[in-house]
């Protein structure tokens, strides 16, 4: 039988590493905050708002909700920008995606405070990553990959890493994490031949794709450890990730669930940033 | 009998493309030039500034060089790097490396302009690289390994590209300009338990590692694509790449030289970098 790895312990151990950096924080009049801007009521961007802000209530973060219409334009979006790099109550600020397709993204995420991006979208940051430098906060779910291997003690010198797409929240930046870790990775996208006969060859195998059930016995064998990073919608409705759980979780040494699974840490990590964010900022 | 990818048609064709963009640009007043920073007399930084004046020369671009001693300090070269930035008549700059020790590197980097910035080392040159978006310009050898293959017929999309070596220069962000081809990358480096293993499982595979006769027989097969671009001195004192040529070459559908290699494409890039730099100035 495969270990299950779940999220809530490695999203509490984050936590509790937080206490005493969140308490002095206190005692030194600074409230650790984050503003969270979205455009619009997209059912993705609620349900992350809402983890968020949980995730940092767990913490003991508050956080500060600016909602736009789906109508609001660059210019819009651009001025609550402004107002939360100027205040010096908001120490992290997240901009939540889906942007409506009117908003200029990149001129958005460029006006964006460096020290303030806490889910690592600015230039420096993306660049950071890239160069495994300290310029900026990575994107929280690719750290919380890492911070899950962490936790339950896979090492990652050494190992033979798959990942399972290339987008910059996770595959991309992932990747790079990983290296920097000394793990050999293959970064594996929609126009990979056979992505099953590379991840069977993986230590540790990462979806992040967004098809259900689409690493299935083929991807996968024993002594592997598998995270699953996909948020999908499945059949019966129920959210579920990119593995076919079922088959899957029996083949191979250890698996993260979705949900409580990554996801779980992600919203950890963040509440992390935003203190790292709020002290950094003495 | 495997083919030989030489550097010199590519470079040729380069260089062709280019004759018509530097008459353009001299008929509107505007004589492209490249500035080189050095310091002290490395014989790599020698070696590489003597073939970017040669590669630039052919194109019909001119060059200024800049060379301070081995013992010059920060504020020296940012003295040069600002004199440059500020100076109309000059549209690329490339720092040689190595700088000596006493120097902040980064801070130099940083105070470069971004558009003058042909050999890709700032901050969104580097994030453009990551992301795949045309904020700056790519590690001139990265971008020669792909002009490499593009120019020989390669396909990209779909093949498996093995990368020995991380670096910044040309690991890393081959990587990324590979994936954004959709092209499927493992990235090895000194971690990695069994290169020649994954090596043998790749279409294309591209050695950036520095070591002499480090890829033989054990890494290839036949139909496979190598390019070397290692730049080492061999036991009899002659440069050699990555690869142990001799036994390598006989096995292989297709490899590169060293000498007369990727080597020689990589000025060609420096020289196509400085003239978009100068039409990108108006």
């Amino acid at each position: 039988m495969s270990e299950l790895f779940t999220g809530a312990p490695v999203a509490k151990a984050i936590r509790a590493s937080l206490e005493e950096r969140i308490a002095l924080l206190k005692q030194r009049g600074r409230e650790p905050c984050l503003a969270i801007l979205r455009c619009g009521e997209d059912p993705g961007a609620l349900s992350y708002e809402r983890a968020a802000i949980r995730g940092c209530e767990l913490a003991g973060i508050q956080t500060r909700c600016i909602a736009l219409p789906w109508t609001a334009d660059t210019e819009e979006l651009l001025h609550e920008v402004d107002r939360a790099n100027g205040d010096s109550a908001i120490h992290g600020i997240l901009v939540l995606r889906p942007l409506p397709r009117q908003i200029d993204t990149q001129r958005v995420f460029r006006r964006l405070r460096n020290d303030k991006d806490v889910d690592g979208i600015t230039v420096p940051s993306l660049a950071g990553v890239f160069v495994g430098r300290d310029w900026g906060f990575a994107p929280c779910t690719a750290e919380a990959c890492v911070a899950m291997l962490d936790h339950y003690g896979v090492p990652l010198s050494g190992s033979r890493v798959v990942i399972l797409g290339r987008s910059l929240i996770v595959g991309r930046p992932l990747s790079m994490l990983l290296c920097a870790r000394d793990a050999t990775v293959t970064l594996c996208h929609s126009r990979t031949p056979d992505p099953a006969f590379l991840s069977r060859q993986a230590d540790i195998l990462i979806s992040a794709v967004g098809k259900a059930g689409m690493v299935d016995e083929g991807f996968v064998h024993s002594g592997q450890i598998v995270l699953d990073v996909g948020v999908n919608e499945g059949i019966d409705g129920n959210i579920c990730g990119d593995v076919a759980f079922d088959r899957v979780s029996p083949l191979v040494r250890a698996i993260s669930p979705v949900p409580r699974g990554v996801g779980t840490v992600t919203t950890a990590i963040l509440a992390r940033h935003v203190v790292s964010a709020a002290e950094n900022l003495f």
